[in-house]
């Protein structure tokens, strides 16, 4: 028997509502919209989405998401070969090469340490940033975790593992988001803000 | 040449940036999680949205979206037959039917009269209302348009347009939304409320 047309309406909402932050109403609306536009409209849509996962894969080094083995970045002899940022996932390092202020490698963990989920070391890429920090060139280890429980935990646990070698370890600063309103800053950040104060030049 | 991922990434950021509602940064947020999952979750969305604008057509008779030439709601033979609600788009009609409460035929307009954007009353579907309320054996028309100045531009058109037909026209009632609270209820609704307010029974 043919679907009918709420079959297959269906099956889109399920499809959308899979997403993060799309409910019913968003994915109803979302589907309705694609619907309404011409065929070309979703078929764009449907492609792009099957080619960009059909094509991409993890960068066998940083584990970045890249179409060959090595990452653009990863192939790039021209960036600082001294400089290595740790980073959660892939859209990081989709944020830091758009701000266009850091030329020196990555490493992506694919996850953070997370006792409740029972995400535990063994979990995330951190063996092989032992090996590459064992047998590259880096100086300086960026830890660019989100400043939360689990980032925090992950930052520990990478600095105790690699406690001995020879590779100086720094983290992203915290305090004040430029552009933001004290009135709507939390109090966490104003006192790490406060503490972590500089001398106004 | 083949494309780089970030090509890949940047056509899904694109695609998805047309959407309703979805910025850059949810655009984002979409493409790289849909990229960390498994191929399968891609595939299933991207087969979802195709299947679903290859196989859906417009009714013929009330354009709602259908997988046939006529949709499962006009083929019905059991619905009242006295009913028509006149509808904006077929996602209403989703609405409509989801709440169960209505079992009487629709006519969706695709759009509604907006000066401001070039849509005259000849762009939406007023002819084939007309034409169906002369052929067919309606009694009422419920009017179902949203209550903004198109809806009520379209309504008070449509109502000339039927002025002299033998049809009771209708629109659904305005006033204070259900678990709303009070105190953030805008003050045209309140106005509107107060105005049609009823005996307390």
């Amino acid at each position: 028997m043919s679907q009918g047309a709420s079959d297959y309406i269906k099956n889109m909402i399920q499809a959308f509502k899979k997403l993060p932050g799309i409910g019913e109403r968003s994915a109803r609306r979302l589907v309705f919209h694609i619907l309404s536009q011409n065929e070309s409209y979703a078929a764009n849509l449907a492609d792009a989405i099957k080619n960009a996962k059909q094509n991409i894969r993890l960068c066998k080094n940083c584990f970045n998401l890249s179409g060959e083995e090595l990452c653009p970045i990863c192939k790039n002899p021209l960036r600082n070969h001294k400089l290595l940022c740790v980073v959660e996932n892939p859209e990081i390092i989709y944020v830091f090469e758009k701000s266009g202020n850091y030329n020196g490698y990555y490493h992506v963990l694919h996850g953070l340490i997370n006792p409740l989920e029972g995400i535990t070391p063994a979990d995330i890429r951190l063996k092989e940033l032992v090996h590459r920090v064992e047998n590259g060139e880096f100086e300086e280890l960026i830890l660019a975790l989100n400043p939360n429980s689990n980032g925090e935990a992950t930052s520990i646990y990478i600095k105790k593992l690699l406690s001995g070698k020879d590779i100086n370890i720094t983290a992203l600063a915290r305090g004040i988001p430029l552009g933001s309103d004290l009135e709507y800053v939390d109090k966490d950040t104003l006192s790490e803000a406060l503490n972590s104060r500089k001398i106004y030049a």
